[in-house]
């Protein structure tokens, strides 16, 4: 199978490389880089050096369905919302890692992203890429949103109490805290590491795009409309997200009670690993991986339950995710490619 | 007047040092550190070089009672328990920056803390020291019981909304983040560069022993007793800490009311900053000095309020406050000795 | 006196501003900045809240000298060359912190630098601002140039066996290391957290525009042209500069005998502290102050001496040692508004 | 092929772990870990988790010989020089990575070390594992004293001009920058996050252990004593090592006329990546990857030569370096478990 990377210069789009090179299915056939075209993808990253040595091509549909049988958009929000239809056309699967495709409301998307959002069919047509949710309808598709980095971690934390009333929905609130990669290979201000380290900061609170993401995909699970409060942290680290989830139980559950009830509710899900009674993920300990690892504590004082869910950001938040969605679609195993035990220390 | 300090070798007596060096009304005296004796303590601390030259002594009430005025116990929790009333009872005005006097009932420092508390006369005249809120006690005091460094951004953060029911006290949460530097200079692994870097950690989860201090401080300023959820996380930097908290308003309250409800609260305080509407402080900008910078936001949607607060958890939470405590008890201007810009970037 | 801060949106210029409003002397008048004009300098830099609420304005020579009796230039390569000029020519007091006047040939700064150099009767004018070293001419001058942050830190390190034939001048090997704000507050790829993160990278090897600021000096204080290797490396961290120098001694001196000449040699410099055998300084331990820690080795093997110097880049690399020259040009105590000791940890 | 690890709780040893995973001819059987005997290792390293439920035993040399094929001894200085005998009488492979068996001569060790040094005849039979120089030697062993990782960087940058006169051999100068990963999981002080970050270090000047293991080296390539300068740096980072080389060239070979040679000399060395002129390579560029990448630069005004050699210390300063070395043992492709894209960002 030859699958094309579209953003193939940015942090997302050069992870795609790493990952789909040690992929047994998959060749690399197409790089895309519009800013980059011509320049070879070893120059712009030498860690990729003896691996590959593509050169960056301009974006081109045609050519795309002539070499490649699917295509992965690792672009900013509003590009791929313009370029995606002509691939679907050609007949290509197309994984798209941007926030274009995920919320299904258009006006969602125009409030959130302050941008236009894509034709309403398109929307309607994208199947939501949380790979252990959603397994079902991905195996049936070819065009796929691929999740956000956020509302992974904080779907996954998440969805074991979503049913049955554990949690009072309502009440749900998410603290994330996320390494700068998250925001991408920009050259701005706010990202150097000058302003970056030794600090934590807060941001968006109250507008981040991730909100409504995280909100339709609690109603599709649950069946209940509810507004979340989320707010985003940004973290001295290059890589690595947390999210702090807290929510108001219903019913007395002891915290042996709910981690076996995650236990059940992931024992088909080799990405997911839940962690023992009074101990918490760090997410170090899924560095390079395609982990999510969960631990939680009931506080019986406050009948309070608070999850600690962590992913690499850039591998099950965007990359990673992105290829085991492609191998659901193929009915390959799922971790095909993705078996990478995390970097400690 | 002439000081002593208890536990120098540590960070929150080195920053003591630092900040007393600076202090216009005060001279060091003795530093204290049982395990360091007779060191110089530029050679433990050569950032002191040229401006210090003193050496490490042992422990002796009767020597800091004949050559100091003051005594700040920089010590890790259980260790003033036992020496203090030595120096209270000597006439010396004592300052403790650890958790031994904080608890006003004996049984919570034995639940929280797992170790015997001190004795109960002792905790009723221990007054707690939260500069910004506890002023007039704090000014015909002369035993401090330094707030923790959590509590302090903490409730800095609440202080402002806890009366008048403004929001549902049942329902604040606390996400705390925390540099390294907060768990002191202890060789542990878990403090290690190599574990810490690049990793944020969630920890002791509804187990952490600043969750009675805060909950103490809540019902002592709104006459309602509450239990909080409390998280702390380890975050990779040395110093500055973030409380990021929920809470449910109980009016439709706007993000401009509440901001000026803040501005007036803290009017008299020079150390509290409030942030413009749509903007949150970053620890780095409050690096270095005693100021404790507040933002806030409003989601109409859930009708939550998010506060962000933060210190540096050296100098607001621990050293800085101390001082601030004892320009207060002494009478002089609260800022004497502690007008440090922060050091940006 | 009042100042003037031109690129005061700049790290080296918000640097200033919080040293300057710690000078007892000096008072920040006009605070410059072409691109940022008419925005409050809080609202780019909330660190210094409550110290300062100025407006930044456009530059204008005759407001300058209207209003001011000193300016600061903290522009990048290329600006003050056109505008001090102007300055100059209104009798004020000018202090450059760019390198456009540190090349007494002009031949250098176009090889060098890539760009039109100044013109040569300002370069003959201009007095090279390393304190310690030029201090008699320095307290003569109204225009200073001050040194590059390698250079300050490389220069201070080498000077006491720069004369005498203590080591063979054609050996100079220096291995430069210092933190991103040494390159600016500049939005490239290259400065950005994720790519300076958890990792060391050596740069412009051979062609860096401090080396023959660095040879220009040893020349004149040594009396002999010199070509020195020097490598410059981004590490992972915000502030610090270290300098390891190698070089061939002449004759058989012993690391004692060093450290006793160099004691000597700053015995009247209050900013250079010499650390005791067998240590050596790490930046942190002077971050946020003036000072300049060294500490040395003979290597009895191979009769070659390695010395380490470390500062603050953006303190005594470039803010700190521009007062430190306006302190030496009037007269005050070098010491006066930067007395401060570093924050550690 | 069976394997034990001894050490496998410190960094060295897990990282042998997450690599012999990944080896499609070796099978992990025995992990050995003295002070932690008992414990799953997924419990003290939960970046594991899921891939492996051993649990850790004690040393004992015929339960080693009754279960595997080869040991590595991934332990501290003066542990193996004991334990190591053991397992070689039994006719086990055995792989040191402590500097216990690497120099030759006991009085080096002694003096170096501060140890009393191994028998003799077995520092005689090791065999030095730098992969890319020893290949021939190594195919014929089954006991490998593994290098250093500071040794590794810095030979194999100055291994292609040791011999034909290029450098004069008694100029070598080398300035090691490395992460703190490489002083290992110990808990002490001086490897607390809160005093490595934002800081560099130089320590151990003229008397690293590491000096007399390259001059040995260099020795043994070239056939000339020498002594050269070395200077270790701890970077505030996890995981990378840079060795910065000096030497005078003795002819004017040009860089691209060095560079030219030294793509022959590695030509068939896999993991050894030259970078093209006016680059050098960064440590994070080989992150979790066993590449030595190196860069180089001639100065035409000293006629002196530059060499930039990173590599990841844990992989191929250590555990990588170590199942090379297995690999040419067995005749396997020396690649073998080892093709790992470096992690980037």
């Amino acid at each position: 199978m030859k699958a094309g990377v579209v953003g193939a210069n940015g942090y997302s789009g050069a992870e795609l490389v790493r990952l789909l090179l040690n992929h047994p299915q998959v060749q690399l056939e197409m790089l895309i880089a519009h800013s980059a075209a011509g320049t070879e993808i070893q120059s712009i990253y030498p860690h990729l050096g003896g691996a590959i040595s593509q050169t960056l091509e301009t974006f081109d549909a045609d050519e795309l369905a002539a070499r490649t049988d699917v295509v992965f958009f690792a672009t900013p929000a509003g590009v791929s919302r313009n370029l995606l239809l002509e691939c679907l056309k050609r007949g290509l699967i197309c994984i798209d890692l941007s926030g274009d495709f995920r919320l299904k409301n258009p006006n969602d998307y125009a409030e959130w992203y302050q941008k236009e959002p894509a034709d309403e069919t398109l929307l309607h047509d994208a199947v939501y890429g949380l790979a252990e949710i959603n397994k079902k309808q991905i195996e049936n598709a070819s065009f796929i949103a691929n999740p956000g980095c956020y509302p992974t971690a904080a779907l996954l934390g998440l969805a074991p109490v979503l049913k049955s009333g554990i949690i009072d929905l309502q009440s749900i609130i998410i603290d994330g805290k996320s390494g700068v990669s998250g925001s991408g290979k920009k050259a701005i201000i706010g990202n150097l590491f000058s302003e970056i380290n030794e600090s934590v900061r807060a941001y968006k609170l109250g507008t981040h795009q991730h909100t409504p993401e995280i909100e339709q995909t609690i109603a599709a699970i649950s069946g209940e409309l509810t507004a979340v409060t989320f707010t985003a942290h940004l973290i001295p680290m290059t890589r690595g997200l947390m999210c702090t989830i807290y929510a108001q139980l219903r019913q007395g559950f002891s915290t042996r009670e709910l981690l076996a009830h995650y236990e059940t509710f992931y024992a088909r899900s080799p990405f997911v690993r839940i962690r023992p009674m009074g101990t918490w993920p760090a997410t170090k300990e899924v560095l390079g991986s395609n982990f999510c690892d969960i631990g939680l504590n009931v506080d019986g004082r406050t009948r309070r339950l608070t999850i600690v869910s962590v992913i690499d950001n850039v591998v099950k938040g965007a990359a990673g995710q992105a290829i085991q969605n492609l191998n659901l679609i193929k009915g390959w195993d799922e971790q095909t490619g993705l078996v990478f035990t995390p970097i400690y220390p």
